[in-house]
């Protein structure tokens, strides 16, 4: 069993880093903060014995020698890097999850033939620079580097620059690990609201949602909102209103089996009196069902530029971010499985809702992922909050199969 | 007659200073492109032998000296802060036209027994700081000087912190010469359709709308995006956007006697994959009729709460700016219509759609407005554009009531 007390110092020890306005964190990536996480990572991983490997995307390999210099290394791991108004765990438990089974390895001075690579891949969240998972897919293979670098910010800032600003720019080459991977573990808080419901400790993550982000430009007419007569005028943000409820309506035609809102939404010039004549908004829809992904895309694809049209308005539909649904490896499903069988852990298949770099390293190597409940199943907001119990039951699940993995 | 090419020059001088990103400006009030623009009127008033009085709101009062020294002036003028994406003529016509007045009055010799005060009110646009109009109507008495200095913009900034920071806070206490105005005048452009469509040189200003500004702020919670069921949500963009669809409902049962629509709107945290906890936006209502224009903002506050109940919102409905119809003077308006008919020009009676400086200005001193038209009716954005033609006879209607009022 690993040592809840000491993963939960390590927790908060980091959520100091970069602190959110209300409990939480906002240490987005590529951020002074996010730098500064790495850096208190990189010791608490050198001080258990780890070395470190730095790639071009800025993943972190923190490795673990085995007793086989041949054997392919079990990787576990997530994201450091957390939302403008994010939490503690989201990502975080995962990291130092990891961290956790090698520190309680060394306790217990347990070898494993396959070493063990603790890892923390750049970019998760996916809110500074979309699309999410930017840096776990380029390693894939899924994204080009150069592509990658590009990626703005609002303020117009690159992933390149930034990425070398903060100093996390490795020698490595980003996915020259990616066919040596014994298997990748990922331990997760669950941001939905279903373990804590059915009172189960443990989620076995069979399945993820896929997602489609589509940024809509909108673009009217600035014009004066007292002296422009109603039918003169191009409103975006009417526009942008009416596609809002169609983003809705649209979701709740597939309920359950899927989910779609705007989170990002900008008026221009937003001034008071000006009808806005220009809305850039992104949609995020999901589903775990390809058919209904994919769907819901080509119904807004078709219903929005009727929209437009009847306001005088032109739009414009840009993809920044897809993954289809996931069926994560049976072998390293089981082995989660197993793993909170024998420590008596309750547990559940579940479908993650959310997007995970787990995702994306399921397309190169034996993947899957554990959950643990979290409160209310909020996440993405500074209140997100899991028990030390739960913690640890997630932590000890990633434990055994890792090590189970690795082999003794 | 005024001289229009010193007009047009002088116009396209002011336009230099906080130039826009399209051909228009950017001169928002109390930033440092607002003082420029002020010490450069300070300037061309000076040089055609007029003093600068200055208020403790930085509203500025250049006099001609009247041969009477009893003699109560009249005043002329609007403003020369502009929206962020603002055009070359919204507000800096009718200043630098009342500049034209009195530079035409010296080139002609012409002496008035009333003297002659050109202003430029500070902050009329109410982009920076809600209400539009904030330093006219502190004059008026509509509104508290200490009220107005604590009014913030987006970064949290006081006009009375702005107003000092460029040096614009004048020694004279505001409104202490509201008793002493023989009249008010204000040209400005229509920043509407109704003159270009009708082929009218001049609008004759009788009437001016009302308006509501409401503040709304609707309060979710921030959620994820993927993993968030549907039926969880408090999803405060999907609010806003029910809440765009009634306000332009609302608007469009009066027509053509009302509008209504969103300009200004901010979604928290506003990351594209989080469900927005917060939205923040602003509806402008307005109608000529009292009637009309109050029922729709209580039509509004009615129905507002129950979109908000269905979504699990809350909702605060704040009014950030308010003024009554407006009906000008009828000895001021008759000048302007008999200076038009006198110069031979074209004109009209029309109802402004803009709030203006001299709506307040109305409810102290006589006063009243000539219009004349703008391309498209296109006005609060940068392509706005009017003709030399259509502000020489602008200029012109001006010149003739001004200089009837003052007594030669
Ligand atoms: N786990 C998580 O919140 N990832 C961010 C990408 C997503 O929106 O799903
Ligand atoms: N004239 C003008 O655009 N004034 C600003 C106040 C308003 O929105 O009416």
């Amino acid at each position: 069993r690993i040592n809840p007390d000491r993963l939960w110092d390590s927790l908060m020890e980091m959520a100091k880093i970069g602190p959110g306005v209300a409990g939480g964190n906002n240490r987005q990536t590529l951020t002074d903060a996010d730098g500064e996480g790495r850096k208190l990572f990189q010791k608490w991983c050198e001080d258990a014995g780890m070395t470190m490997g730095v790639d071009t995307m800025g993943n972190m390999f923190m490795t673990r020698p085995g007793t086989d210099p041949d054997a392919l290394p079990v990787y576990v791991g997530s994201h450091l890097d957390t939302q403008p108004t994010g939490g503690k765990y989201d990502g975080v438990l995962g990291v130092l999850g990891g961290l956790e089974v090698v520190r309680s390895m060394n306790d217990l001075g347990i070898k494993t033939k396959h070493p063990i690579v603790v890892t923390n891949w750049t970019n998760e969240e996916g809110t500074r620079f979309a699309p999410a998972m930017l840096a776990s897919g380029v390693f894939a293979g899924i994204h080009d580097q150069d592509w990658a670098y590009e990626r703005q910010d609002a303020e117009g800032k690159t992933f390149g620059d930034e990425l070398k600003r903060i100093g996390w720019v490795g020698h490595e080459e980003v996915g020259a690990r990616k066919d040596k991977m014994r298997a990748f573990f990922e331990l997760h808080i669950e941001q939905g609201p279903i373990l804590e419901a059915e009172g189960k400790d443990i989620g076995v993550v069979t399945h993820g949602q896929g997602l489609w982000w589509l940024q809509v430009t909108l673009t009217g007419k600035d014009s004066h909102t007292g002296s422009t007569p109603m039918p003169m005028r191009r409103n975006a943000g009417l526009g942008m209103a009416r596609m809002a409820e169609l983003v809705h309506e649209i979701a709740m035609k597939h309920q359950p089996a899927a989910v779609g809102a705007i989170g990002h939404c900008d008026f221009h010039p937003n001034s008071r009196n000006v009808i806005p004549g220009k809305v850039v908004f992104t949609i995020d829809f999901r589903s775990p069902d390809q058919g209904i992904l994919d769907g819901m895309k080509a119904e807004f694809e078709t219903c929005a530029p009727k929209i437009a049209e009847d306001l005088g308005l032109s739009v414009e539909i840009e993809p920044v971010g897809h993954f289809d649904p996931v069926t994560f490896d049976e072998t390293c499903v089981s082995a989660i499985r197993s793993a909170a069988e024998r420590l008596g852990y309750s547990h559940q298949n579940i479908v993650s809702g959310a997007g995970h770099d787990a995702c994306w390293i399921n397309r190169v190597a034996p993947t899957a992922m554990v959950m643990c409940p979290c409160v209310d199943g909020l996440s993405h907001n500074e209140a997100e909050e899991i028990t030390k119990d739960w913690a640890k039951a997630g932590a000890d699940v990633l434990f055994h199969a890792v090590v189970e993995t690795a082999e003794i």
